[in-house]
């Protein structure tokens, strides 16, 4: 917890709510009948609302990505390090809101959320969400909050997904889109991993078909394995090693099927302690919605035809040592943003950290967000 | 089922076994009282006994690495493609020796075995097996089979890591060691593969600790989501790309949380078919043995100086797309022969299949081991 709050902290932040009476149409054929979001705001809007910054979150984030809740927090917002006065999203300048995406487990309305139709919680039957219905609820939120075009949408992983998805769907209503250590659509392995991480918690006995919250318990088992499985993904083989090596947790091996190595020890806690916080069903949903991102899919698969309909400047960045989405994914993108001849900055940063790289201040990329962030004050739409 | 046993094969084959009184003291510090060993042989073991090969099997392998048990297999052994008249490891030419390891479920004494003092199958009270203890075993073998010295040891992966060991442990007994797709020591993020691998069986509400037999039941799901999990380190992202793609399994996405695509259904499949198989206790102490793995730890972490006590020639191989034993990890055991003056002959295979490389009669790789072993019979011990 913070004795003092730092000095560029945004400091304490309440969370709002805004909740939407009209029905959402979603892109599986369901349809949202009413819904709320929760978001956090950091920073001002300006007099002619052109200084209004989007940060989209990724599987397990929610809304509050800067700033305390309270004295008693331990940490800050998941992206504190980037979001603050004088940090590289600052918002001594820009007016930041972040959101809660539907289908999550921090406020906005999702499987644990009561379904007006019964009175109980949606759990299972909590409509599995796309990215782009993500994104027509934020620009709802967007409607709500007066702001017409957005300075930037800016997010990393399945974040940087919605960052595109916005490019696409809502092309005039910003002037720039940074895409963050993302991909245009998971490969068959990312689908592999996310489908044995869904397994784990389908197989867990207290699971009940996603009707946990009737049976008063929760899969945390399931949850804990679904997250070991992430996590591993999160870090570059590298970074383990530097991290954890072979160091053993006794100093010794016990040759026996407890804990021996640091590594093991610190993914069990790792897991234990999100098992505590988050909600089975949501991870299902997020899983599904970064499964069935592919944007091209509407266009024969032709990616550049896809987002030669946005109108924004781009900036993709991706990390020397993230596997989960190698540079190689984001420069699928580039490739087709070239190609369709919008304009894009690209740079793969040298970092240890793997795909969690994204979410740390690297003078490289602190840099190349920065700049980019200017260059739209500047040029406007492209 | 084969209708006709191919001109190639080593035809139909019939498992032997050895048992041994002699107690079998382990890297553990417990002792195997009694034991018996289940193997397979190849080919004829000449006059003077000087053209025995010895096949490491890997994880979840077994004797069975060539031709068919009965008229009725589908399938022959894991290594059949390699191993038989003509074929890479030629049986016109070498007598095969091929062992299940001790801890396995094939028919070595292993947890599914009865404890003599117990009368009650061993469970998770078997003694966890190192590699050096697998050696052991099978120098014990040998002397059984009348083999002095071996004309090479050759494995892949966690059969790597025992011809490896027997260069250390037995040097005058082999003239050549093959270490295929292997590791000096596993890295972090292997430790880390294999714990959640663990997890998920101890997770299962029917591993009972280990004392499923018992139960008259057996940890399934548990033993389903680590093999699909292994599976995906098994094969490269390219091949799963190639394989598989994005393709459906219904040819449209469902908005449910059943299968959607066909890399889904796949890992499911063989995640079921492994688990209808392989002894989950057996499963977890093969990956204690991959964790525990790590020759130099004797040697101040040396591996020069651990392998300086090697007198045989060694080929290392590496595949260009294994991400679970990458060719860098191959190369620290090529750097470590070098600096300890041994020979060494080392490629690195053009392969796309990623670590499951090592079982396929790669062109480039055939002639690789048929030279190196072709070059023992010249040259003697270095």
């Amino acid at each position: 917890m913070p004795t003092d709050i730092p000095a560029d902290s945004v400091g304490l932040i309440s969370p709002q709510t805004a909740t939407f009476d009209e029905p959402l149409p979603l892109r599986s054929g369901r349809t949202l009948p009413s819904y709320q979001l929760v978001y956090e705001t950091y920073g001002t809007l300006n007099a002619d609302r052109s200084n209004a910054i989007l940060i989209c979150h990724a599987l397990s984030g929610h809304h509050h990505a800067a700033g305390y809740h309270s004295m008693d927090d331990r940490k800050p917002g998941w992206w504190d390090a980037c979001i603050g006065p004088g940090k590289v999203i600052d918002t001594n300048h820009y007016f930041v809101v972040s959101v809660n995406n539907l289908g999550g487990c921090h406020g906005s309305t999702g499987p644990t959320s009561i379904d007006p139709a019964t009175g109980r919680p949606y759990g299972p039957d909590f409509p599995i969400m796309a990215v782009r219905d993500w994104v027509k609820s934020q620009a709802r939120l967007a409607d709500r909050l007066g702001i017409e075009r957005w300075h930037a949408v800016i997010g990393g992983s399945l974040g940087g997904m919605q960052a595109l998805r916005w490019s696409i769907d809502y092309p005039e209503r910003m002037r720039g889109c940074a895409v963050i250590a993302a991909a245009p659509k998971l490969s068959a392995q990312n689908i592999a991993f996310n489908e044995v991480a869904r397994q784990a918690i389908a197989s867990d006995p207290d699971f009940h078909q996603g009707y946990y919250m009737d049976h008063d318990t929760r899969p945390k088992k399931g949850l804990m394995l679904a997250r070991m499985l992430g996590h591993i993904t999160y870090l570059s083989d590298s970074a383990m090693r530097e991290k954890f090596g072979r160091d053993l947790r006794s100093g010794t091996l016990n040759f026996n099927y407890d804990v021996d190595f640091e590594v093991e020890s610190y993914l069990r806690y790792q897991g234990e302690n999100f098992s505590d916080q988050f909600d089975a069903n949501t991870y299902l949903l997020m899983t599904k919605a970064l499964d069935y991102f592919d944007p091209a899919a509407d266009h024969d698969n032709d990616l550049a035809r896809c987002l030669s309909q946005s109108r924004c400047r781009f900036l993709v960045a991706s990390f020397s040592t993230d596997w989960r989405f190698a540079p190689d994914r984001s420069e699928e993108i580039v490739r087709a943003l070239v190609k369709a001849r919008r304009p894009v900055s690209y740079l793969e940063i040298d970092a240890p950290q793997g795909h969690d790289a994204f979410l740390f201040p690297i003078p490289e990329y602190v840099d190349l967000i920065k700049g980019f962030l200017g260059s739209l004050e500047t040029g406007g739409a492209a």
